[in-house]
Protein backbone atom coordinates (compact mmCIF):
# COMPACT_ATOMS: atom_id res chain seq x y z
CA UNK A 1 0.00 0.00 0.00
CA UNK A 2 1.59 3.14 -1.01
CA UNK A 3 0.46 6.47 0.05
CA UNK A 4 -1.41 9.38 -1.59
CA UNK A 5 0.80 11.42 -3.77
CA UNK A 6 -0.86 14.80 -4.86
CA UNK A 7 -1.40 15.00 -8.15
CA UNK A 8 0.40 11.81 -9.08
CA UNK A 9 -1.07 11.54 -12.37
CA UNK A 10 -0.11 15.37 -13.79
CA UNK A 11 3.54 14.64 -12.61
CA UNK A 12 3.86 11.22 -14.03
CA UNK A 13 2.03 12.66 -17.47
CA UNK A 14 4.63 15.63 -17.13
CA UNK A 15 7.86 13.58 -16.86
CA UNK A 16 6.68 11.23 -19.22
CA UNK A 17 6.35 14.07 -21.91
CA UNK A 18 9.82 15.76 -20.90
CA UNK A 19 11.47 12.37 -21.28
CA UNK A 20 10.00 10.99 -24.73
CA UNK A 21 11.02 14.70 -25.94
CA UNK A 22 14.90 14.59 -24.33
CA UNK A 23 15.05 10.59 -25.36
CA UNK A 24 12.56 9.70 -27.84
CA UNK A 25 9.62 7.39 -27.01
CA UNK A 26 10.87 4.19 -27.56
CA UNK A 27 14.13 5.10 -25.37
CA UNK A 28 12.23 6.33 -22.29
CA UNK A 29 11.97 3.87 -19.56
CA UNK A 30 8.78 3.82 -17.01
CA UNK A 31 12.01 3.86 -14.43
CA UNK A 32 13.06 7.16 -15.52
CA UNK A 33 9.17 8.19 -15.18
CA UNK A 34 8.73 7.50 -12.31
CA UNK A 35 11.63 8.62 -11.26
CA UNK A 36 11.81 12.00 -12.72
CA UNK A 37 8.18 12.26 -11.31
CA UNK A 38 9.47 11.39 -8.08
CA UNK A 39 7.23 8.93 -7.62
CA UNK A 40 7.20 4.78 -8.17
CA UNK A 41 6.69 2.56 -10.98
CA UNK A 42 4.22 1.29 -9.26
CA UNK A 43 2.59 4.17 -8.84
CA UNK A 44 2.96 4.90 -12.54
CA UNK A 45 0.94 1.32 -13.52
CA UNK A 46 -1.90 2.36 -10.71
CA UNK A 47 -1.88 5.57 -13.45
CA UNK A 48 -1.16 3.75 -17.08
CA UNK A 49 -1.62 0.84 -18.72
CA UNK A 50 1.75 1.19 -20.43
CA UNK A 51 3.90 4.17 -21.93
CA UNK A 52 1.85 4.99 -24.34
CA UNK A 53 -1.21 5.22 -22.01
CA UNK A 54 0.34 8.71 -21.13
CA UNK A 55 -0.27 9.88 -24.26
CA UNK A 56 -3.85 8.88 -24.78
CA UNK A 57 -5.65 8.48 -21.64
CA UNK A 58 -8.00 11.44 -22.16
CA UNK A 59 -9.57 9.31 -24.96
CA UNK A 60 -12.45 7.37 -22.86
CA UNK A 61 -13.40 10.89 -21.54
CA UNK A 62 -13.27 12.94 -24.70
CA UNK A 63 -16.05 10.06 -26.20
CA UNK A 64 -18.27 10.41 -23.44
CA UNK A 65 -18.28 13.82 -23.69
CA UNK A 66 -18.83 14.16 -27.41
CA UNK A 67 -21.82 11.66 -27.50
CA UNK A 68 -23.41 12.83 -24.25
CA UNK A 69 -23.40 16.85 -26.10
CA UNK A 70 -24.76 15.07 -29.62
CA UNK A 71 -27.36 13.34 -27.67
CA UNK A 72 -28.19 16.16 -25.33
CA UNK A 73 -28.56 18.59 -29.24
CA UNK A 74 -31.73 20.28 -29.65
CA UNK A 75 -33.82 17.80 -31.50
CA UNK A 76 -34.08 20.70 -33.86
CA UNK A 77 -30.26 20.78 -34.80
CA UNK A 78 -29.02 19.76 -38.14
CA UNK A 79 -26.25 16.42 -37.69
CA UNK A 80 -23.02 18.85 -38.44
CA UNK A 81 -24.49 21.23 -35.44
CA UNK A 82 -25.01 18.45 -32.95
CA UNK A 83 -20.85 17.58 -34.26
CA UNK A 84 -20.14 20.61 -33.70
CA UNK A 85 -21.65 21.74 -30.70
CA UNK A 86 -19.83 18.34 -28.83
CA UNK A 87 -16.75 19.72 -30.26
CA UNK A 88 -17.21 23.17 -28.99
CA UNK A 89 -18.68 21.25 -25.47
CA UNK A 90 -15.12 19.74 -25.34
CA UNK A 91 -12.99 23.01 -26.06
CA UNK A 92 -12.45 23.77 -22.79
CA UNK A 93 -10.70 20.68 -21.86
CA UNK A 94 -8.01 21.53 -24.24
CA UNK A 95 -7.40 25.15 -23.90
CA UNK A 96 -6.63 24.11 -19.94
CA UNK A 97 -3.69 21.79 -21.52
CA UNK A 98 -2.26 23.83 -24.28
CA UNK A 99 1.09 23.42 -22.99
CA UNK A 100 0.77 19.61 -22.80
CA UNK A 101 -1.04 19.45 -25.92
CA UNK A 102 1.78 21.17 -27.65
CA UNK A 103 4.45 18.42 -25.83
CA UNK A 104 2.38 15.32 -26.41
CA UNK A 105 1.90 16.66 -30.24
CA UNK A 106 5.57 17.00 -30.65
CA UNK A 107 6.10 13.25 -29.38
CA UNK A 108 3.56 11.99 -31.27
CA UNK A 109 4.75 13.32 -34.91
CA UNK A 110 8.78 11.95 -33.98
CA UNK A 111 6.93 8.63 -33.91
CA UNK A 112 5.37 6.40 -36.69
CA UNK A 113 4.04 3.92 -33.98
CA UNK A 114 2.40 6.57 -32.07
CA UNK A 115 1.23 8.38 -35.46
CA UNK A 116 -1.03 4.80 -36.14
CA UNK A 117 -2.06 5.15 -32.84
CA UNK A 118 -3.36 8.54 -32.91
CA UNK A 119 -5.26 7.71 -36.30
CA UNK A 120 -6.65 4.72 -34.56
CA UNK A 121 -7.99 7.00 -31.86
CA UNK A 122 -9.12 9.31 -34.32
CA UNK A 123 -11.16 6.78 -36.20
CA UNK A 124 -13.22 5.15 -33.52
CA UNK A 125 -14.15 9.03 -31.94
CA UNK A 126 -15.52 9.23 -35.29
CA UNK A 127 -17.17 6.07 -35.24
CA UNK A 128 -18.81 6.70 -31.90
CA UNK A 129 -19.87 10.39 -33.36
CA UNK A 130 -21.39 8.66 -35.75
CA UNK A 131 -23.34 6.21 -33.42
CA UNK A 132 -24.35 8.69 -31.34
CA UNK A 133 -26.00 10.51 -34.62
CA UNK A 134 -27.92 7.46 -36.00
CA UNK A 135 -29.67 7.07 -31.91
CA UNK A 136 -31.38 10.73 -33.01
CA UNK A 137 -32.59 9.20 -36.40
CA UNK A 138 -29.76 10.55 -38.82
CA UNK A 139 -29.30 8.05 -41.38
CA UNK A 140 -26.37 6.48 -43.11
CA UNK A 141 -24.34 8.00 -45.11
CA UNK A 142 -25.02 11.54 -42.81
CA UNK A 143 -24.78 10.22 -39.75
CA UNK A 144 -20.71 8.84 -40.71
CA UNK A 145 -20.53 11.97 -42.86
CA UNK A 146 -21.39 14.39 -39.96
CA UNK A 147 -18.77 12.37 -37.64
CA UNK A 148 -15.86 12.52 -40.34
CA UNK A 149 -16.29 16.23 -40.95
CA UNK A 150 -16.55 17.36 -37.31
CA UNK A 151 -13.20 15.42 -36.63
CA UNK A 152 -11.52 17.04 -39.53
CA UNK A 153 -12.42 20.21 -39.09
CA UNK A 154 -10.91 19.76 -34.85
CA UNK A 155 -8.11 18.32 -36.08
CA UNK A 156 -7.58 21.11 -38.54
CA UNK A 157 -8.40 23.57 -35.60
CA UNK A 158 -6.65 22.26 -33.25
CA UNK A 159 -3.31 22.05 -35.31
CA UNK A 160 -3.82 25.62 -36.33
CA UNK A 161 -4.58 26.78 -32.30
CA UNK A 162 -1.30 24.96 -31.14
CA UNK A 163 0.67 26.69 -33.61
CA UNK A 164 -0.03 30.31 -33.22
CA UNK A 165 0.66 31.51 -30.24
CA UNK A 166 -1.66 34.61 -30.19
CA UNK A 167 -4.70 32.34 -30.99
CA UNK A 168 -6.64 32.18 -27.50
CA UNK A 169 -10.13 30.73 -28.49
CA UNK A 170 -10.24 26.86 -29.87
CA UNK A 171 -14.34 27.38 -30.47
CA UNK A 172 -13.90 29.94 -32.45
CA UNK A 173 -11.36 28.11 -34.76
CA UNK A 174 -13.38 24.79 -35.25
CA UNK A 175 -16.18 27.40 -36.38
CA UNK A 176 -13.51 28.86 -38.90
CA UNK A 177 -12.94 25.76 -39.96
CA UNK A 178 -16.30 24.28 -40.85
CA UNK A 179 -16.93 27.48 -42.22
CA UNK A 180 -13.88 26.77 -44.63
CA UNK A 181 -15.80 23.15 -45.40
CA UNK A 182 -18.93 24.65 -46.29
CA UNK A 183 -17.42 27.48 -48.49
CA UNK A 184 -15.23 24.53 -50.16
CA UNK A 185 -17.60 22.03 -50.89
CA UNK A 186 -20.50 25.15 -51.90
CA UNK A 187 -21.60 24.81 -56.00
CA UNK A 188 -20.47 21.28 -56.67
CA UNK A 189 -22.88 19.14 -58.73
CA UNK B 1 15.75 -18.47 -61.98
CA UNK B 2 12.45 -19.80 -62.94
CA UNK B 3 9.99 -19.46 -65.59
CA UNK B 4 7.48 -17.05 -66.90
CA UNK B 5 4.08 -17.15 -65.47
CA UNK B 6 0.96 -16.32 -66.49
CA UNK B 7 -0.60 -13.69 -63.93
CA UNK B 8 1.26 -14.84 -61.65
CA UNK B 9 -0.07 -11.24 -59.23
CA UNK B 10 -3.68 -12.07 -60.14
CA UNK B 11 -3.50 -15.32 -59.24
CA UNK B 12 -1.46 -15.21 -55.94
CA UNK B 13 -3.87 -12.42 -55.07
CA UNK B 14 -7.02 -14.97 -55.48
CA UNK B 15 -5.74 -17.61 -53.52
CA UNK B 16 -4.04 -14.79 -50.76
CA UNK B 17 -7.80 -13.33 -50.59
CA UNK B 18 -9.51 -17.38 -50.12
CA UNK B 19 -7.14 -18.14 -47.87
CA UNK B 20 -7.45 -14.73 -45.49
CA UNK B 21 -11.13 -15.56 -45.48
CA UNK B 22 -11.10 -19.49 -45.02
CA UNK B 23 -8.33 -19.34 -42.46
CA UNK B 24 -7.94 -15.92 -41.07
CA UNK B 25 -5.21 -13.28 -41.96
CA UNK B 26 -3.11 -14.23 -39.45
CA UNK B 27 -3.01 -18.09 -39.67
CA UNK B 28 -2.59 -18.42 -43.47
CA UNK B 29 0.84 -18.67 -44.67
CA UNK B 30 2.96 -17.72 -47.84
CA UNK B 31 3.27 -21.38 -48.59
CA UNK B 32 -0.55 -22.24 -48.88
CA UNK B 33 -1.11 -19.25 -50.78
CA UNK B 34 1.70 -20.05 -53.16
CA UNK B 35 0.72 -23.64 -53.67
CA UNK B 36 -3.40 -22.57 -54.04
CA UNK B 37 -1.96 -20.67 -56.47
CA UNK B 38 -0.07 -23.46 -58.27
CA UNK B 39 3.05 -21.32 -57.86
CA UNK B 40 6.40 -21.17 -55.43
CA UNK B 41 6.96 -19.30 -52.25
CA UNK B 42 10.05 -16.93 -54.48
CA UNK B 43 7.57 -16.26 -56.98
CA UNK B 44 5.46 -15.11 -54.30
CA UNK B 45 8.12 -13.09 -52.71
CA UNK B 46 8.85 -11.49 -55.97
CA UNK B 47 5.26 -9.84 -56.08
CA UNK B 48 4.91 -9.20 -52.65
CA UNK B 49 7.22 -8.18 -49.80
CA UNK B 50 5.08 -10.05 -47.12
CA UNK B 51 1.17 -11.14 -46.58
CA UNK B 52 -0.31 -7.61 -45.67
CA UNK B 53 1.60 -6.02 -49.00
CA UNK B 54 -1.30 -8.56 -50.81
CA UNK B 55 -3.98 -6.21 -49.81
CA UNK B 56 -2.23 -2.96 -50.12
CA UNK B 57 0.35 -3.06 -53.25
CA UNK B 58 -2.24 -0.65 -55.52
CA UNK B 59 -1.33 1.96 -53.01
CA UNK B 60 1.66 3.30 -54.52
CA UNK B 61 0.53 3.37 -58.33
CA UNK B 62 -3.14 4.76 -56.32
CA UNK B 63 -1.13 8.11 -54.72
CA UNK B 64 0.48 8.47 -58.41
CA UNK B 65 -2.98 8.61 -60.16
CA UNK B 66 -4.39 11.10 -57.77
CA UNK B 67 -1.45 13.10 -57.40
CA UNK B 68 -1.03 13.23 -60.94
CA UNK B 69 -4.57 14.24 -61.65
CA UNK B 70 -4.27 16.90 -59.22
CA UNK B 71 -1.54 18.22 -61.10
CA UNK B 72 -3.80 17.79 -64.49
CA UNK B 73 -6.64 19.54 -63.25
CA UNK B 74 -7.58 23.41 -65.37
CA UNK B 75 -5.94 25.90 -63.59
CA UNK B 76 -9.43 27.48 -62.69
CA UNK B 77 -10.44 24.29 -61.05
CA UNK B 78 -11.17 24.87 -56.87
CA UNK B 79 -9.52 22.54 -55.04
CA UNK B 80 -11.96 20.42 -53.95
CA UNK B 81 -12.79 20.05 -57.72
CA UNK B 82 -9.39 18.77 -58.29
CA UNK B 83 -9.50 16.74 -56.06
CA UNK B 84 -12.64 15.40 -57.20
CA UNK B 85 -11.38 15.11 -60.47
CA UNK B 86 -8.75 12.86 -59.43
CA UNK B 87 -11.12 10.57 -57.47
CA UNK B 88 -12.89 10.28 -60.70
CA UNK B 89 -10.39 9.44 -62.59
CA UNK B 90 -9.21 6.60 -60.38
CA UNK B 91 -12.90 5.10 -60.48
CA UNK B 92 -12.20 2.55 -63.58
CA UNK B 93 -9.87 0.92 -61.28
CA UNK B 94 -12.37 0.50 -58.90
CA UNK B 95 -14.71 -0.87 -61.27
CA UNK B 96 -12.56 -3.64 -62.82
CA UNK B 97 -11.44 -4.86 -59.30
CA UNK B 98 -15.07 -5.04 -57.42
CA UNK B 99 -15.06 -8.65 -56.16
CA UNK B 100 -11.86 -8.38 -55.09
CA UNK B 101 -12.42 -5.19 -53.28
CA UNK B 102 -15.57 -6.51 -51.71
CA UNK B 103 -13.50 -9.51 -50.40
CA UNK B 104 -10.82 -7.51 -49.55
CA UNK B 105 -12.74 -5.32 -47.31
CA UNK B 106 -13.97 -8.61 -45.42
CA UNK B 107 -10.54 -9.60 -44.78
CA UNK B 108 -9.94 -6.00 -43.14
CA UNK B 109 -13.28 -5.68 -41.64
CA UNK B 110 -11.75 -8.82 -39.29
CA UNK B 111 -8.39 -7.79 -38.59
CA UNK B 112 -7.87 -4.47 -36.59
CA UNK B 113 -4.32 -4.92 -37.58
CA UNK B 114 -4.87 -4.16 -40.66
CA UNK B 115 -7.50 -1.65 -40.11
CA UNK B 116 -4.95 0.33 -38.14
CA UNK B 117 -2.95 -0.54 -41.68
CA UNK B 118 -5.65 0.60 -43.65
CA UNK B 119 -5.89 3.91 -41.40
CA UNK B 120 -2.39 4.28 -42.25
CA UNK B 121 -2.76 4.22 -46.38
CA UNK B 122 -5.78 6.81 -46.15
CA UNK B 123 -3.35 9.39 -44.37
CA UNK B 124 -0.66 9.20 -46.11
CA UNK B 125 -3.04 9.42 -49.44
CA UNK B 126 -4.47 12.49 -48.19
CA UNK B 127 -1.24 13.88 -47.63
CA UNK B 128 -0.11 13.09 -50.86
CA UNK B 129 -3.07 14.73 -52.06
CA UNK B 130 -2.63 17.84 -49.90
CA UNK B 131 0.78 18.51 -50.71
CA UNK B 132 -0.27 18.00 -54.80
CA UNK B 133 -2.60 21.00 -54.33
CA UNK B 134 -0.45 23.27 -52.36
CA UNK B 135 2.04 22.72 -55.44
CA UNK B 136 -0.89 24.51 -57.53
CA UNK B 137 -0.61 27.23 -54.98
CA UNK B 138 -3.40 26.23 -53.14
CA UNK B 139 -2.83 27.31 -49.26
CA UNK B 140 -3.35 25.71 -45.60
CA UNK B 141 -6.11 25.01 -44.51
CA UNK B 142 -7.63 24.77 -47.70
CA UNK B 143 -5.45 22.35 -49.06
CA UNK B 144 -5.40 19.81 -46.39
CA UNK B 145 -9.37 19.75 -45.94
CA UNK B 146 -10.30 19.49 -49.52
CA UNK B 147 -7.86 15.92 -49.44
CA UNK B 148 -9.92 15.04 -45.96
CA UNK B 149 -12.87 16.19 -47.54
CA UNK B 150 -11.87 14.05 -50.85
CA UNK B 151 -10.74 11.07 -48.59
CA UNK B 152 -14.28 11.08 -46.59
CA UNK B 153 -16.28 11.04 -50.11
CA UNK B 154 -14.75 8.40 -51.53
CA UNK B 155 -14.44 6.09 -48.56
CA UNK B 156 -18.46 6.47 -48.23
CA UNK B 157 -19.42 6.01 -52.20
CA UNK B 158 -16.84 3.01 -51.98
CA UNK B 159 -18.59 1.77 -49.08
CA UNK B 160 -21.88 2.12 -50.70
CA UNK B 161 -20.46 1.14 -54.20
CA UNK B 162 -19.56 -2.18 -52.81
CA UNK B 163 -22.83 -3.35 -50.57
CA UNK B 164 -25.38 -2.37 -53.17
CA UNK B 165 -25.25 -5.05 -55.90
CA UNK B 166 -27.18 -3.16 -58.04
CA UNK B 167 -25.00 -0.32 -58.17
CA UNK B 168 -22.84 0.49 -61.21
CA UNK B 169 -21.07 3.50 -60.65
CA UNK B 170 -18.64 4.55 -58.37
CA UNK B 171 -17.90 8.23 -60.00
CA UNK B 172 -21.87 8.90 -59.51
CA UNK B 173 -21.61 8.14 -55.80
CA UNK B 174 -18.84 10.05 -55.29
CA UNK B 175 -20.39 13.46 -56.79
CA UNK B 176 -23.50 12.24 -54.48
CA UNK B 177 -21.02 12.50 -51.57
CA UNK B 178 -19.52 15.32 -52.58
CA UNK B 179 -22.99 16.60 -52.62
CA UNK B 180 -24.22 15.36 -49.53
CA UNK B 181 -21.35 17.01 -47.62
CA UNK B 182 -22.14 20.44 -49.09
CA UNK B 183 -25.77 20.09 -47.82
CA UNK B 184 -24.32 19.00 -44.93
CA UNK B 185 -22.18 21.79 -44.39
CA UNK B 186 -24.20 24.50 -45.63
CA UNK B 187 -25.65 27.53 -43.66
CA UNK B 188 -23.55 27.03 -40.91
CA UNK B 189 -21.52 30.46 -39.08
Amino acid sequence: MSRWEPNARGRLEQAALELYRERGFDQATVAEIAERAGLTERTFFRYFADKREVLFWGQGALTELYVGAIAAAPDSAAPVDAVAAALEAAAPVFQERRELGRQRQSVIAANPGLQERELLKRASLASAMADALRKRGVTEPAASLAAEVGVIAFKTAYARWLSDPDQQDLSRLIRESLGELEVMTAGRD
